[in-house]
This record gives C-alpha cells, structure tokens and sequence, in this order.
C-alpha cells in the first residue's frame, strides 16, 4: 500500500465539499471562504511518539487526542471549529493501525463539525502535526490578555486525572482497575471544551486551556494580562479518585499536571450567573477556584488557610 | 536552554502586529484577519531527517528549503503569502544550528512577506512541519483542474538539477567542484515561485508545482482535468550540466526529479504573449514543453520524434 492509497483509503472521505472549504483534495492548496464578519483563528500541535503519547495507546484514542489537544486550543479562543490539516510521518503502513486511527480522529471531527481539508504523508519516526482553524466574530476571540483585577478565575470540569494516570504507568501509585480505567480515560480521550468556549465569548474576560499544568498555563495568563491570581486549594476540582492521594500528589496532578485541556477562564464578580448558567446548559461543571488581584505572581490558600507562593513553571520540553 | 527561550531567542521578532495577522503570540491562537473579497488559500508540508533532507544540510539552507516548499504550493495556487505556523521537534537544543536554521527561515519569509504566525516546539526525532496561508480573490486561486484540450503546457526554470544533486550524493554521477555547487544549490536552496504564480491568475488555465518529478505531478493535473497530454523531450528545459549526462539519467532527472519547485502549468495558445510578458517582467524563462490533449494519459515526443507513453508515477513514501 502506497502513499496515495493510504490517504485514498483513510483520510478522503465522500462529503460535503460546501461551507468554509469550497474546494478540496487533490490541490496544492485547500481553498477556504471567510464568513464575513468573522476571524480565522489558527492553532498547531505536533504530537510526538514516546513524548505526547506513549506507545501502547489504541490507534484510536491517538487519533482522537491528537485532533483533541488541538480542538482544545480553539475553544480557549471561543473559536468555532471550521477545518483541519494533517500531516503525518509514519515509520511504516500498519493498516490496522491506520483504521483505528482515523475512525477516532474522524469521529471527534464529526462531533465538532470541522473538515480535514488537507495535509502531508511521509514516512518517517511516528509524528503527528494537526493545524486547525476556526472562526469567531471579529473582535471577539477569547484572549489571555483581558483578566482584570477583582475578576473571578474559574476551571471547567476537573484537573490531574491524566497526571495520576501517567503516575500509574511509571510505577508510583496503584489504582484499583476500575480507577485505573477511568483515569486512563482522562489521559486517552479528553474532551475540548469547544462548546464551553463558544458560550464564554463576551463573558469571560480572558482564557487558555491547561495543556502544561494549571500553574505554568495560569501563569502565562497572568503575564499577558499584567495581574497576579490567588487560588484555593479546596476548591480546585478534582475526582473522588485523585482526593483519596496523598496530598504532595494531589497537590502536584493539579497544579502541574498537564494533559487536563479544561478551560481556565476569568470573569467579573457580575457575570456569575452568567456562567453558571451556561455550566447548566452544557452540562458541564465549572468551579470557582480564585481571584484575580493587582499583585503580580500565584498564590495558593492551602488546607490550613495559609496563602503560599506557588512556583510558576510550565512542562518544558527541553528541561 | 528550554523551549520557552528557544521560541524567544530564535523565532519570537519584534516586528509589525498589524496586516492579517492581528494579533500573534501568547495566545492559544493567532487571530487572522481576512482581507475583504479573498479567498485562503492553505497548505502543509512535514520534512523530516534522511527523508527529506540530508544529515548534512546546513541549517540556514533547511531553514530556507522547509518554507520554500510549502510556498511553492502557495505559489501554484496564485496566493499571496500571509502566515505560517512552524512545528519543529528537535532531538536537543543546538544553539548554532537554531540560529541558522532561523535565519535561511525568515531571510525566504520576509523576501516574500509571509508572517511567522503560531507553532509549536518539541523534543523529538528531527521534524519540520509548515503550514502556509494565503489569499487569492474569491474564486481566481489557480487549480489543478482547469486545463483545457488545446493548452500550451509550460514549465518555469529549468528541471532535474535537485534530482542529479542526490544522483551525485549517491554516488552514480561525479561532477566537477563547480557544477557540484550549482546542483547542489539547486536542490538546498530552491526558490519558490511566487511572483509568476500570482501574475498568472487569470492567464493560466490550471497549475502545481513539480516536487515529486514532472511525470507524476503532470499527471495529477491531467486526472483532476480529464485530459492528457504530449511532451516534447528537447523542450524540457536543462542545465548545461544536466545536458552534459547520459540520456537515461537525463531522462530520469527530468521526468521524475523531484524537488524541483518550478511551475507547471496549462494556458490557452492566445495566451502566448501574456504569458511570456510576465516572464520577461519576472527575468523568469518559461518554456513551452507539450500540449494539452483529449487522449488521457502522458506521452513524450522523443528525440528522434517518436512518440511514447510516458508512465506516470509519483515519488511514493512507502513504496
């Protein structure tokens, strides 16, 4: 099976070729129409094996995170998901392999209505790099710039499933099988809060999503908007599984645990209800976990009520 | 060194926020703005070591060649250059071949005022991904499917000379010192065609751009447009150099090349003079190799004017 066939066969499939991509397959280029009024926003992650995945995942699940992780970047942005490319270095044509992963890659892409619309096929050690695209009324994107002092910091769903599952795998923590299974799960197949994005847009004041850690990406969020935050430890959601850990884990799956791609947004004090009701309305459950204050730097109330500085350090590839 | 002061040192520039790209850096992702009446135009290219490029390529030509290839398909669609997102795995952090590397990249970047836009850093196998935008007024990108029976068939520059650059490499071929350095450039340091794709919206018929060898990428046009066509074998434009070896490498270098990124395209005979203006505008040849036929397939007028099929077969990754 040749390179042709492998995309003929995995990755081209009989659609619409109306909305955004007008034209597609078989160009130079994937030809895409602007819907008046609205931005392109345009994120990339390149997932490498033994790096962003471990080798014994499913197909599947790889195929569905590796559009995930980059869906996620888009609903930071409230962005509307519209197309993706895919450029794919495989060391060899492994049709099994190849079956399953576009079965989960296109069925998260179905859920969110976003098209492939191009990419690149090589041979090559296992690369995965996905850019996608989406739209959002001009003006509108939800940035990292706009937090204000006085603004709630809220968090969608919960934080360090996938840290605790990656625990697991190197040796430092048991779980019975049932948790192993559902913290696996967190690791394998998140879900981009695209939905939870979208509604944010004109509500909250500033968001990212926490890839690398929710202290490091917080972190990030505050620079950009030039203000500090002061966070809870009791409110930072996690499961019923990471509470049963010993405190410096928990403390370390939710504050630099990565791989969580919840949304970690600000809002005014006013805009409570606002956001509650659109936690309802997806149900989908969000937290309150600090406050937004003019003193630049993290701090964390821990269990005793005492406020400490909390190290800001996101994952760093070449650390 | 980490992976945030790699993108500060090396690819984070002060320059102009403003044109499409409104806002870029920071954030989950860049906010394009599109210009009123244009279409986007999108393309991606992963190059990756010993595939792509040799162990042996300096930096600064990588650098160059990884944009130049993806330009080119912006290039054989007509679009103007605007933005792109660089996804680079590195197996460390090597601070000579960074600065070079970035250098070759935004020497081809800004000739061509295309913006670094996004991207992504990574440990990892060494992996260049790029993804370009584009835009071309509404409906006039130049596509693989509008060549018409009756039309010239054209190709820029001259061909083969990337391809007996690796011929060389491997040893088939020797070259003396100077031709040595001109294929040798030829095949690190190719220059996209932009300008001459642009001019030749609405005077071209359909148009690629020849990275896997004129037989193959000649051949997808011909499928996309429902036509064939006939070459003529003196008319493929050659280097002195190439001119110089046997008939059979001659015929391999020309025919199935690769890496050759020159233009090939389809126009009306009335087009003629248009087509040779722009040319002479650009201080770019252009030569008329073939015509455009209603038999399918590709056949080749050889030198002693017989005429014969011409299998058409594309560089395959995993053949």
């Amino acid at each position: 099976m040749g390179e042709f066939d492998v995309i003929a066969r995995y990755f081209r499939r009989a659609q619409d070729q109306g909305g955004v991509v007008s034209l597609a397959g078989g160009d130079d280029c994937a030809v895409l129409q602007p819907t008046p009024g609205q931005q392109w926003l345009v994120s990339t992650d390149m997932l490498v094996e033994g790096r962003h995945f471990l080798t014994t995942v499913p197909p599947e699940a790889l195929g569905h995170k590796a559009l995930a992780v980059n869906l996620s970047d888009l609903a930071a942005c409230g962005a509307t998901p519209r197309a993706f490319f895919l450029s794919l270095a495989l060391p060899r044509v492994e049709e099994s392999w190849l079956a399953g992963f576009a079965r989960g890659l296109f069925a998260l892409a179905d859920a969110h209505g976003i098209r492939l619309a191009g990419g690149d096929t090589t041979a090559g050690p296992l690369n995965i790099c996905i850019t996608v695209m989406g739209e959002a009324p001009a003006g509108q994107a939800l940035l990292r710039s706009g937090a204000r002092v006085g603004d709630d910091v809220w968090v969608s769903g919960v934080l360090g499933d996938a840290r605790l599952a990656l625990e697991l795998w190197r040796g430092r923590v048991q779980l019975s099988g049932e948790d192993f299974e559902h913290v696996r799960r967190a690791m394998e197949w998140p879900q981009p809060r695209v939905a939870l994005g979208q509604a944010l847009r004109g509500v909250a004041t500033a968001a990212l999503d926490v890839s690398d850690g929710l202290a490091g990406d917080l972190g990030h969020l505050l620079a950009r908007s030039g203000v500090g935050a002061c966070l809870e430890w009791a409110a930072l959601p996690r499961s019923e599984i990471l509470a049963r850990q010993a405190q410096d884990l928990q403390h370390e799956c939710l504050l630099a645990g990565g791989d969580d791609y919840e949304l970690v947004f600000t809002a005014a004090p006013q805009a409570r209800s606002s956001v509650e009701a659109i936690a309802r309305a997806l149900g989908l459950p969000v937290h309150r976990i600090g406050r937004i204050e003019a003193q630049p730097g993290l701090r964390l109330v821990d269990a005793q009520g005492q406020t400490q500085a909390v190290r800001v350090q996101s994952f760093d590839h070449f650390a």
